[in-house]
């Protein structure tokens, strides 16, 4: 402590102190995984459904490494329409399939009105993308879903626009909301977006709800993911939701931005580590809770190798 | 580690691992004090010099606190012609004589051509503020002042453009650049700017230039200060520049940003448990290295008490 | 001409000409109407339809004035759940039997898939809203809708989104997409959005497709919508879509945006002056076409006072 | 004029009408030249000075074409340190020397404190670029130059921010400020710049200085540097800066934005056009103000063919 102090400081110095942040609210999203405790949580798994083998080893994978929640996505909004469009209803299956012989529960994207009734019936956490954040009628039928929500800030979302998306969801009898920070579109071009960090702790001062960052479409680099999940760790982030591929460069869809399954164990042992700095631990997914049927005796009804809708499966 | 790895993948898998960091050539500022090795530097002080008294106090503190060089605005950019614009010549005078009782190594801003060489007479580093990243006669005369340079990236500027505007001083003979991210302009009106925390990750692998981050511009809140510093050590930073001010709220400049001495304190306990899980350390200036000169013995030619150009002090 | 050209300027000046705009394919919306001719198109009307009398004056006098469809929101996308959200089902009644009356064509804002059907019975042309540009499956049920699609830019999108949202429309089957250029969000906040006038000319290069300006929307400020009418038109715009309201300052939403009649009576007097300089007219609508039913005698059924849901009428 | 009026819409017809815009305090150039009055100026030229023959050919081609001003630069302000800097005080004795042969009043930019005197003497306006738009030094001197200034908007800057930039040039004793829009930075990469097309209206209402369009700048692309054009005069524009080329594609800077002459010519033929719409007229320069020199035998002491510096001659 310094030890010149004249008078005229010390008389001046007001009662101006950082105050401890509000108190978040956890979300439960199953009986076992809560979201927005002490505890950091991570979803991780692949951007697209590709089939089912691919979706069950990351299952596996994502879930050994201490991943409470598996990522995945059938149906996918995708800029131009000759891309990629995910698997859809065969997706949901497989997904279904997975969680069954995982145990690991699941969150992933409904992009229609139409789908929220039955992706809500298969997922334990329905996700909605960033292209969608003011897809109100999306949001009011989220809001009678009674499964919890992902709800990603818009590529281009004020955060007063993002909280009021997230009322869209509550004023409709649903209040297990989680936000989630994907990156903000800016001038800058040597990554996709801009992760705004600042918008945690501006989050966790304006509301209750648990915040988690998404720091694979935040740069869309696979080489930013881990620096930009110590940040937002650090800055007091709930959790993360990672894109982890078992092979990226053969990925149908964000094949530039997802981890390879090594670089997803380094980086939960590399937040382990910021997490206990800011006194918090990450979420240990409880055994117990997950599937015993063996893997390969699962599911038996797919073509287990195929990953590409109407092509052959790989020999 | 996963049980469940069927052969497909096995095979698939690729070499495609993080590579670590390049490593960040330091850049020495004294004898004692380089900024890019394994210790995490930090400045800290008034936005404006506002008088002696406020700046010698503001030096001990940030000083006892563990902060290695004191910042501190003689000539302020400000946005306004009416607004207060620094005490000039004044305060730079103030500033050397604050280092000399302090010991504490000083940054200061130029703005003109025409200063540097006498700012970089005084001053051990000379920072380039945001407005002046693109100032190409002004970055020519720093590559010729001896001095090393703090290069703050222009709150539209693209990462390319700094890292040629770092060019324009190096390429004039001075090779001693600190590169700063102080935030982006972005449509977001809740913080004064985004902090591009992705600027940091990103300029370890395009440069071997030392990078600051400054959480005091980037959120332009006080409250946000924390949070940006700890996910800017978590992201990498090489260190901060921080405002701190012994009475913010009667700050001439930027009141809504700078920490008070007791923030400032927790801060530097805080951001040292994030460097360690990072396995860096706080840099701890070298007593020794300091003034020994009595603070109240110092420069009694300044009226001390003074704050406000053409005021008269405060009773 | 210039009488001084020394040889080796006339010798170098290459084949560099500024090649003429390639042909827009027109649009056809009724029989009477197409959209992309030589001919400037404007659809005008309130925000949203708020009730029977007040659309059905804002028909009749946007017809008067020289528009050639009506515009008016039924289902309105807000950002706060607690904003007036349209009169929804009855704001299409409403729609309908105005344009019985007055035989106006209408275009109106369809935000769900379940509600396309049904609006495309009614509406002869159908918009995407801003916020549901990447609203695929939206697209993908316009695509069979067999009515033209008035596709609004999302406030961040690119203009190469825009296109790929447009495929989306035409891959699904339907060729008759009219985009329209509604303002960006930059970091400007004097204006709602930044019109991108520059968006006109590149769309006129890079596709065949119509292009309507907002230049409500886009400033979100009545005074600005005359300067930037003007401005469109003279950049090549096909046409404008304008807010006009029987009386603005009590409108249920967009209030501050909306013109008077008699502003909208001047805008149509100056953008034909502008039209003419640029060899275009302004479509003159084909009072043939039009309903003859006299207005008073129209939809006894409604309360035709009626302006706000819920509420009694205005004595 | 609409036929049908109910009652109760003529009642509550509120007295709202769009006011007419303040008037515009024009600033004089030269004794012939005025910006900001019914008379719509035009100054053009080529990006840089690159040699004498190629800007006296300029001075003469746009001259003839009703251009009031010659534009070039001397000093030019790149991104990179190893581009084309401008051809410096050579490049100010060529700009001398051209404006006594053709007579044309040169505007060109000033990058540092120490060049305004020296660009004060021989420029007619001395123009400060986007990237110094908040260069305060620069600005003060500006203030004291004794000429009128060009000042560009930054590249960021919000409207709010160009006043203030204007303010320090009026604080410091010089009124004969004109405003420049040259485009804002965005999220959209397809044009170089986002013309605000919003801002002249908006300082039409803000300021009574006068207000330019750069049409090169903002588009980046010589194919919409036209469209632009006619809408910035549609918008209400006191004039435009415009880049013209003897040869664009063999530019030293800003290659793809420069018109060639008879894309030039082109251009002031379609403005004049909608200058009459608007009830305005291009300014003509009175030919008897010019320069009487016959062009061939002017300034016989340059190296006539030279266009890149350190290189030689053409031959």
């Amino acid at each position: 402590m310094p030890k010149f102090a004249p008078e005229y400081i010390l008389a001046a110095l007001p009662e101006h102190q950082v105050s401890p942040l509000p108190a978040t609210r956890p979300v439960r999203v199953t009986d076992a995984l809560s979201i927005g405790g002490r505890e950091v949580v991570v979803a991780a798994g692949p951007c697209s459904i590709e089939g089912y083998d691919m979706l069950l080893a990351s299952a596996h994978h994502v879930d050994a490494a201490g991943a409470s929640l598996l990522r995945g996505g059938a149906f996918k909004p995708r800029t131009s329409p000759y891309a990629f469009q995910g698997l859809g209803e065969e997706g949901l299956e497989i997904m279904a399939q997975v969680r069954e012989c995982s145990g690991i529960p699941i969150v992933t994207e409904a992009l229609d009105t139409r789908q929220v009734e039955h992706i809500a019936q298969i997922a334990d956490m329905v996700q909605v993308g960033a292209r969608n954040m003011q897809n109100f009628p999306l949001l009011a039928e989220l809001g009678r879903c009674g499964r919890p929500v992902l709800l990603k800030r818009g590529a281009s979302a004020r955060i007063s626009e993002l909280l009021l998306a997230a009322e869209y969801i509550m004023a409709n009898g649903n209040d297990r909301v989680v936000l989630c920070e994907r990156g903000i579109r800016t001038f800058e071009t040597i990554t996709r977006n801009t992760l705004d960090i600042s918008a945690i702790p501006v989050l966790k001062r304006e509301t209750h709800l648990p915040v988690l960052v998404d720091p694979s479409h935040s740069g869309g680099r696979a080489d930013l993911v881990l620096p930009l999940a110590l940040a937002a760790i650090a800055a007091g982030a709930d959790g993360l939701i990672v894109e982890v591929h078992p092979n990226p460069p053969t990925a149908l869809s964000d094949a530039d931005q997802q981890l390879t399954f090594d670089e997803f164990d380094d980086l939960m042992v590399q937040i382990a580590h910021i997490a206990t700095a800011c006194n918090r631990t990450i979420k240990r997914p409880e055994p117990a809770s997950r599937g015993s049927i063996p893997a390969m005796e699962c599911a038996p009804q797919f073509d287990r190798r195929r990953t590409v809708p109407g092509k052959a499966a790989v020999a």
